[in-house]
């Protein structure tokens, strides 16, 4: 027979209540206690999965997971903190990637939660970012977390994890001006994803503080991909006055960025200065090293999803709240100051 | 109500096993037949899902897909091949990264299955390839897949996918001794995936074939990873004697080798060539491109996934065999011949 949490509490010396509070990770637990029980636990092999049993309804073991991306470090990213969380409580994580311009998106979600009997969703951007379509899951019952771009805990009364985009890429931009370019380029990622526009602001915003003009011609539009980060970058150092330094929206863009600049034979940094966002593995791994923002994604997902499960178990075994994160900027040997003019 | 299967036999005017037979991508129907079929199960909005219902047990929705790689672009295709299917066939997705090295892995696969309800797993390389936790799962009554490296079908009666990874590891050594290089580096994969062995036979092979002696300062053991491959260059090239070529089992190493040159001063190829293996999107879009081996990962996991539902579905509704995959080589700019000897 499988140990209980009832074996635990006794072999521990402790009440019920606090090995509960241990496998929740609750913080107001000694950590002498915290030790014992934690101690029983191993030596009675037991597993805090049965606690999901507590759960309103025991059917319901599984998270899904949703997301429309085309960074394969950000999904791995996104999956391994919400899996860390899901394990320690005793949920199975489904994985939903999907198309977030389909037209019946909110009826597949729908559809999804009740065919594989999902206790929740994480909703990853551009979905979570949708108005419509949290209404309708939160019209049809289907209990979510949101994961999106903003400055501001939006307060609309659905749970959500928010990132501070703009505030991050001002201090990219602010690191290039302060370097000495005046001509930046910026390349956009995709249109749907509310990060995109708050990244371009705090672009924007940092020039206008510094006493730049805005060059139309330096910007130009694309998806979060390695292909539009190429494609872009050859159209910016086509024009007749290019830019010396280029900020792509994710290191997606700037891997595309500096695969364009090495095939037209320039030497980054110091004939163009690349920036990207995210500090995905691959902005270490790339020579030279992105100088980018450090989005800590895993730890995103992490407080997303335990925000999911205090939403599920709402007998008040313990509290989450909304949370904010800000980016940070990690300086790398991707930039450099401009030649000077001849 | 939603419409059944009979809805649509009846609207395109065929018998329940041709619809099903469409349903479950039968090569035997003709096309018109299909053409109508489709039209039919898309004015009556049917969905297909519910067909899952005829499994023995009803209340198992979900596959699970259990993996432990370090490479985000294997994953995500692994994971995005047995969607495909999944979505398919009315089936969700559980992931299950874990740790192959684990105690009690089997143990911990047995619950997964047991407490998500899963109706399966598809086992991807190294735990597939263990066939202490092959003979404990098949005990425990759990259903599963392989997708492991091997020449040819391993025939011991449990079902996979095979990729024969010597024989596009001897391909791409061939390529570089073509090319005129003879002291050519090997960077070995992860000990506990048969895939390292496989692929360093295919290596060893060649040059014996060829009339090349092996060095074994040449070998370096390590992981599939960026940083192993990294490492593995600079002490390859900081020999008396450094290799011409470098063989990276696996792309992300040689991504890693390619680093390490740059890192160097090195102009690749012409000052050394890299070779890498998988053909992830990251080897393409390095600069210069990678060559490499193909291995259309997404279809092989495809395929695994196939095998394993026809497993469930044991009443006949459709075949599914064992089936082999050959990576094939790509050659790409990162290789060249040798700079002649002064």
């Amino acid at each position: 027979m499988p140990a209980t949490i009832k074996d635990v509490a006794e072999r521990a010396g402790v009440s019920l209540k606090t090995v509960s509070r241990v496998i929740n990770h609750e913080a107001s637990v000694q950590d002498g206690t915290r030790a014992r029980v934690q101690k029983a636990i191993e030596e009675l092999n037991y597993r805090p999965d049965l606690s999901a049993r507590s759960l309103r309804s025991a059917r319901n073991y599984a998270l899904g997971l949703v997301y429309d991306n085309p960074n394969p470090y950000y999904i791995i990213a996104v999956q391994n903190g919400a899996l860390s969380v899901c394990r320690e409580m005793g949920f199975g994580l489904q994985i939903h990637p999907c198309d977030s311009t389909a037209p019946k998106l909110a009826q597949e979600l729908t559809d999804l939660v009740h065919r594989s009997r999902l206790a929740g969703l994480v909703l990853a951007p551009p979905m979570s970012e949708d108005p419509k379509l949290i209404r309708h899951l939160a019209k049809a019952g289907v209990h979510f977390v949101r994961i999106l771009s903003a400055a501001e805990d939006p307060d609309d009364g659905y749970p959500c994890v928010f990132v501070d985009d703009r505030d991050a890429a001002y201090d990219i931009t602010e690191h290039l001006i302060q370097l000495g370019h005046t001509r930046i380029g910026f390349l956009w990622g995709g249109e749907e994803h509310r990060s995109s526009p708050e990244r371009y602001k705090g672009y924007a915003d940092a020039l206008q503080d510094y006493g730049i003009a805005q060059d139309k011609k330096l910007i130009v539009k694309g998806d979060y991909s390695f292909d539009d980060g190429f494609r872009g970058a050859r159209k910016l150092l086509a024009l007749k006055e290019p830019p010396t330094a280029i900020f792509g929206s994710n290191d997606e863009i700037a891997a595309g960025v500096l695969a364009a600049a090495k095939s037209a034979g320039m030497d980054v940094p110091f004939d163009l200065s690349i920036a990207g966002f995210e500090d995905s593995p691959f902005s270490k791994q790339s020579w030279p090293a992105l100088t980018t923002a450090r989005q800590a994604t895993d730890e995103i997902s992490r407080h997303a999803t335990r925000l999911l499960i205090a939403q599920l178990q709402k007998n008040g075994r313990f509290e989450v709240h909304n949370e904010g994160f800000s980016p940070e900027l990690v300086v790398r040997g991707s930039t450099a100051p401009p030649r000077p003019r001849k």
